[in-house]
């Protein structure tokens, strides 16, 4: 059993996923730690460095009992030197779990398919499965999955993974973007099929006039920084300041670009949940491992 | 004790060092892990990545109870800063086992010298005695020693120490590799006082007649492609086809360069036991390190 | 609490620390290793890549029961792709403790501001408190506090942290430096604070003459080779050659420089006792790192 996208969970596995992430978390909390990964292993291999998803895995598995093994770009070339499949055959006979942070989405469908052990996206140029789960695990637990959520911003990798993820859960979901930045088509059906795709729109205001929620991304990412300009003129009238937040919870994965996506006085207010949102990175990724052991 | 190369050990040892690889293996596939490195350190020193020296050594560490230190070439320079033996002076401070991973194999000579804990060599432009240990782990456990051997290849760094290790264990070896690419004559030597030097020969196939396990490895290995040209050339008959391997066992050190070496199908055959082989990297490893620190 | 500089501690506290790291290092050697920090995970953030600062933490973190992460330069960059307020909230998040081998010391200041767990200075290009406890637990061990130490060198990062702990437990310090090179103001003032200032001369000779023990380091960093031909012609006379030393106990933070701060016959001799300090980063860091959980 992998996870290449939200989607390979059923909602009902999904739900058992957060349900495990939650009570780990409390036990942890409660100072009964849990150790059921002891002495496993996760290989994480990323092509590119990313704090966040390597500290929170990292983290994740010593807490777990258990020891994560961090190959960055410089330790290990996917598909230089050999093929994907044999660097999958190799390395689940030495790990119990593979964790991909990579670019191309194809690479860890076919890290899946060649390794005997679960593999985890870690993040590609088109899912984030994991920042999925600790968004649904955060929403869970401050509002239950009865509420409305905006997400203002590109209809990116984090966005396509939230919306299949909101669909399982039956969150009220609408997405607004600029129009050559919207949600693919293909998602938006799985999504359907799913539950329910989210109403989409390209217009901010009427996004978040009835949510609870708005939840943004940057508009830039690293080693984009030529399309900037052209980026931020597409996305104007999309960013979260003050007036367009109002009192409404914030969720934004992180890192932040004050200024562009979110003003720096709405990230450092208290309707910002960003941090407790990270933190659940590390719980919801836990939850996920330990469930995955058990299947 | 360190193990430079594999006739650092009496042929007792060896034996020994095999048993307690075999021992701590089928205790975890039974379920009874034994932790005996709780605490223990291992440091390992890579001038050059190396996926699966870096994950078998890692993952069997943890699976010992214990730690692995990754310090790859950005993180220390042998020899840069300070002499290779202040370098082995000040880790063996902390550090339980040093593992290194070289070019020059004068370098892993340095450090056994001056460090106070047991050094391992994880591979030297002349030896890879851990390749070795794994190898006759697999040939055990699937033949016992009393079988044929033939390496067909290049005389390199794999080819050395398995030589020595074969004439120790008492296995019936033969290496055919092109005039130019042949054994070392002390490596032969050192196997003939050892047990028995191998037969050698220019032509595989008569070096296959008569063996029950063919192994072979990389031709051109990374940072030597300006050689590639001469070397396919050089390597002229030597590539383990269908026809050349029939229904013998292939054994492969990887990665695997298909269509040089070795062709896709017998690389993806049945009678290919490289998997099994790359695992016991870590469960031949993990006797070592376990027998060392009973020394 | 943080460990900024050494003087984040009270003298009280700091001899506790010393207390601890002694206690620990018993505990260990005579069988009884502590695992106070079970599951607890300490990021590692390096700007510069130290050997000896990277293994004594991981080490020590493995043998308190926890895990230490290692993030490189290439792994995360400090104030790029965001503030570092956002990455010191967000790994505080995750890991236990924060240490930070940095260029500039404000950046460790603002980790500690923003941080919600202990924050501990692995080196900046102000101060260096680790080596300090180090320092002081070896001098602790061999002499007690009631004896005479000359810094014969350059008044770095080294020697004002020293400057501060020497002064915090009452060590009787001469620092003898050439002009260009002493110790800075604030720093002397400080340690007047603290308990008294240093002797400072700019003449070796005399800062030796009832000297006990004499410290130096490196006058030439790593990257500050274009000032080589300026600072061995400052520092001529400062070299601890055999005739200057005598028979007094020689101390040094490594790497040492053979023919420049120090000769080859001085640091190989039994008067150099810089392994066991060495060795002293790791338990001295270890109390601090209990002590700071216990707090």
């Amino acid at each position: 059993m992998d996870l290449v996208d939200v989607d390979d969970l059923t909602t009902d596995e999904l739900h058992a996923v957060l349900d495990r992430a939650a009570d780990i978390k409390a036990g942890r909390a409660a100072g009964n730690p849990e150790k059921p990964l002891a002495d496993q292993t996760l290989a994480m291999i990323f092509e590119k460095p990313s704090t966040r998803t390597r500290v929170s895995f990292e983290t994740g598995m010593t807490r777990l009992g258990g020891h994560a093994i961090f190959l960055g770009p410089d330790d290990i070339h996917l598909g230089h030197g050999e093929p994907i499949k044999d660097t999958a055959r190799a390395v689940a006979r030495y790990a119990d779990f593979i964790m991909a942070r990579v670019f191309d989405h194809s690479d860890v469908e076919e890290l899946a398919e060649y390794a005997t052990v679960p593999v985890v996206n870690g993040l590609t140029d088109d899912a984030h499965p994991c920042q999925t789960l600790a968004d649904l695990l955060t929403i869970r637990e401050r509002f239950g999955f009865d509420t409305s959520v905006a997400w203002v911003g590109d209809g990116n990798n984090v966005c396509q993974s939230f919306v299949l993820g909101a669909a399982m859960v039956g969150l009220d979901l609408t997405v607004a973007t600029p129009p050559e930045y919207d949600v693919d088509d293909d998602v938006l059906a799985r999504a359907d099929e799913l539950g329910a795709a989210p109403e989409t729109t390209t217009d901010p205001d009427a996004a978040v006039e009835d949510a609870d929620v708005i939840y943004t991304d940057v508009w830039v990412s690293m080693g984009q920084e030529d399309e900037r300009e052209e980026k931020l003129s597409a996305f104007d009238g999309f960013q979260l300041t003050r007036d367009f937040v109002g009192d409404r919870t914030v969720m934004h994965c992180l890192p932040a670009h004050r200024g562009e996506e979110i003003t720096d006085d709405v990230l450092e207010s208290e309707n910002a949940i960003v941090w407790d949102q990270a933190e659940n990175r590390l719980h919801a990724q836990n939850g996920l491992l330990v469930w995955l052991s058990e299947q």
